[in-house]
């Protein structure tokens, strides 16, 4: 389709239909915009073939009843921007063009509906502090300085590291400081950073459990990396099988089993650590959310110089928020920071401010208690509901988001009626280093019992009672 | 400091004195935690040594006046976390512990007082639009759903690709759809995932003008690109060069020198990059910021394959938002969404969501609107101040926010006397590729005019007409 607009010049309507261009639509500012958008309208769709010359600009201001000066600026315009070519002396032409963009179709993700989420992971999103967060959201602003817009710290907010130091050491007993926090966006992120900065420091191994989070293993090996497995027991990690320089743990309620680590086992990693000057990371991804008693505080206390501990708001607030934080020994606290800013810069900052005032003002820890003792009850439903199906074994103390049940029935085609029924939950399998090994081994189902609304999660429910009756 | 707590097993006084704890003080429900608490101080700061036996349960309990269980409650605790070890048969006793953490003191940065901002390339923050950020974050809360608060999109929210698509559109000429925007946290992600993809495709060189952005190209070095230089003369970058199959340019406004990039050159670069099947990767880093007339049009629309379109907030409301994007062609979308997510999965949910309601709403315009005024009044008396120093020339069109100045005085001498009076300004020396070369090539300052407020710009110009005096 190169039809030639000179080659049409005796005949004006199609030349103003070919712009598509209704002068007096538009207002007397808006003229040269309006013919500039119609020509390259019109080249780019074909209708201006390449090498097509353009009426003359007097003859065109008279056809479209504009103003000449018009035309030759919008002209003008379209030349600097490369559509237009001008020669002395000749017509202005359509310059030589690549093919039109083909639409693009994003492959679909296959996926089955979901109808009920008992994904392990994630909060319930129908209670987020919404009034909270904009009440905060309007103290920030109404206080920031205008330098609160402009460049962030590579470290992360000093509000919210000082809130968090705080935080931490009243809620999970953490020893830390303001300045041996780091806040990344996420524990994702967090345990990039941390084997990126072990890997440049010489190590090659790292320890991480079996079972354990599969998405971790994967950031920690694309670093570089070998991941070795750590067994676990009704105890915990076996920690004194470790043979690497650094270990990837989850001391207060296993992933996914939900046991905490034994006392022993706890003083044996610290001595493990003191020993071979190993790094213990401590993923402390759900600590807040013990529903019987006061959580077992952070091991973290423990070997605070050999320690990088890792939290996150994804477990509180939602991981929308992207925020992530790490209490690190003070020889760790640079190189990350160092890695940090290689990888994004920073972590943007409000977000981070809003935090530190919610933490600051207390809504934080309302926020939390209010989540535990929702998740505590829907957590009683949820074994309730286990105590029907006999050959379900339920794992691991009162706390988290999840409950882990093992059975002798084979996973595979449970998660696969599961799925049937619209139900989002995880597979024990999976989360072994070598889901293939071991065909003795039990299965289970990991599942989440915070990620709905109460109301949703009494459907949710229903609906596993019939999946594992079946 | 390893004052045995059994040794002074007859003086009740010292032992209530070395836990800090007023019993009388804590409510019914928070003595537990405050024994607890007073504990744990007394073992972390030494009062209690490793080894030390506790008193029983029942002496303590009567000593502090506190039920015998809500002490066996709090022992227990602190065994479970470790923090104290028990034995059949035998005291409680305080576990081994590694030494107290010392202090972290963060090494200094060393910077000068900065008391006059003329950076090149930070907005004023002064001006963020906050009643509008805070009315479009009420809106987005006020109809977010749960799932909004929980795992985010890798290539982005939806909602901000198509506000983004139709925007870059009206505003910048980019032939883009929604599918094909990914949002990244800011340009300095985008590069960084553009030059790994590259990397991961076989592509080993990248072009890049000189002068150009030095932070920028030590990215792309990190991801194992080696980096040519573009020359760079009036016209903007000289493409006809090219030998890489991969550039990086700044066509609308080559940074730093203020120039566009000519219209023959922009359609030669089209060519290449048909001819050789090479990708021009555009940072379209100040495309807002056209102040004498209507933008040219992003160089992405004469090469829409072949073009990787790169835009952000940060120069419109400031790079603490970390909010960036792209508009890439069809085939790269998927390689650079999965880059995205192994970097850090996605980026945060509510800055996205309140960033397309600013642009749905037109504040986002408004915006840029009002600041293209201000900066466009800042930049005439910059230029009126440097027509009074006729040893400086400054260079480039009327737009974005900075102005190069070169000069044949000796450029280190300049900055120093700069920074002797507060300002800060870069150098355009750093911005070669390699800054030893050509000894007799001229020294410059970039000079930023959108850093400040009004106020304090007014000021800074005194202090910059004092530096260049001197």
């Amino acid at each position: 389709m190169t039809e030639d607009w000179s080659s049409t010049s005796a005949n004006h309507a199609p030349r103003a239909l070919d712009l598509h261009l209704d002068v007096g639509a538009l207002g007397p500012g808006r003229r040269q915009a309006g013919l500039e958008h119609a020509l390259r309208t019109a080249v780019r769709e074909g209708r201006l073939g390449p090498g097509s010359a353009l009426p003359s600009t007097r003859a065109l201001a008279r056809e479209l009843g504009l103003a000449r000066g018009t035309v030759t600026a919008a002209y003008d315009q379209l030349v600097a921007e490369g559509l237009l070519l001008t020669r002395p002396g000749a017509a202005t032409t359509v310059a030589e063009l690549p093919p039109t963009v083909s639409a693009f179709a994003a492959a679909a993700r296959p996926a089955p509906p979901v109808l009920h989420d008992l994904g392990p992971g994630t909060p319930d999103g129908s209670a987020f502090p919404t009034r909270a967060w904009l009440t905060a959201t309007r103290r920030v602003l109404a206080r920031a300085r205008p330098a609160d817009f402009g460049p962030g710290d590579p470290q992360g907010r000093p509000e919210l590291r000082a809130a968090l130091a705080a935080q931490l050491g009243r809620t999970r007993g953490v020893l830390t400081t303001p300045d041996q926090v780091v806040i990344t966006s996420g524990f994702y992120q967090s345990i990039g950073l941390l084997a990126e900065v072990l890997r440049a420091s010489g190590v090659t191994e790292l320890a991480a459990e079996d079972p354990g989070h599969r998405t971790y293993r994967e950031v920690v090996a694309r670093a570089g990396l070998r991941v070795l497995p750590v067994p676990v027991d009704g105890d915990g990690a076996r920690v004194e099988t470790l043979t690497a320089s650094a270990v990837l743990l989850t001391p207060s309620h296993q992933y996914p089993t939900g046991v905490p680590l034994h006392p022993d086992r706890r003083r044996a990693l610290a001595s493990w650590a003191r020993r071979t000057d190993g790094l213990v990371i401590e993923d402390d991804y759900d600590g807040e959310f013990r529903h019987d008693r006061r959580p077992v505080g952070a091991f973290q206390a423990l070997a605070p110089d050999r320690t990088a501990y890792c939290g996150s708001a994804s477990k509180t607030l939602g991981p929308a928020l992207r925020l992530g934080w790490l209490a690190l020994p003070p020889h760790l606290v640079r190189p990350v920071v160092e890695a940090k800013e290689r990888a994004d810069l920073y972590t943007e900052t409000l977000g981070q401010l809003v935090l530190a005032e919610l933490i600051d003002t207390h809504a934080y820890d309302r926020h939390v208690r209010a989540a535990r003792l929702r998740y505590r009850r829907r957590r009683l439903l949820l074994h309730r509901l286990l105590d029907r199906h006999p050959d379900f074994t339920p794992h691991g103390v009162p706390a988290g988001l999840h409950t882990l049940a093992t059975t002798d029935r084979e996973e595979a085609a449970l998660l696969a009626r599961c799925a049937e029924l619209g139900i989002a939950l995880s597979g024990l399998t999976e989360l072994h280093h070598d889901p293939a090994a071991a065909p003795g081994r039990p299965g289970g189902l990991l599942i989440g019992f915070a990620a709905t609304s109460d109301h949703g999660f009494e459907r949710a429910l229903h609906a596993l009672d019939e999946a594992l009756a079946s």
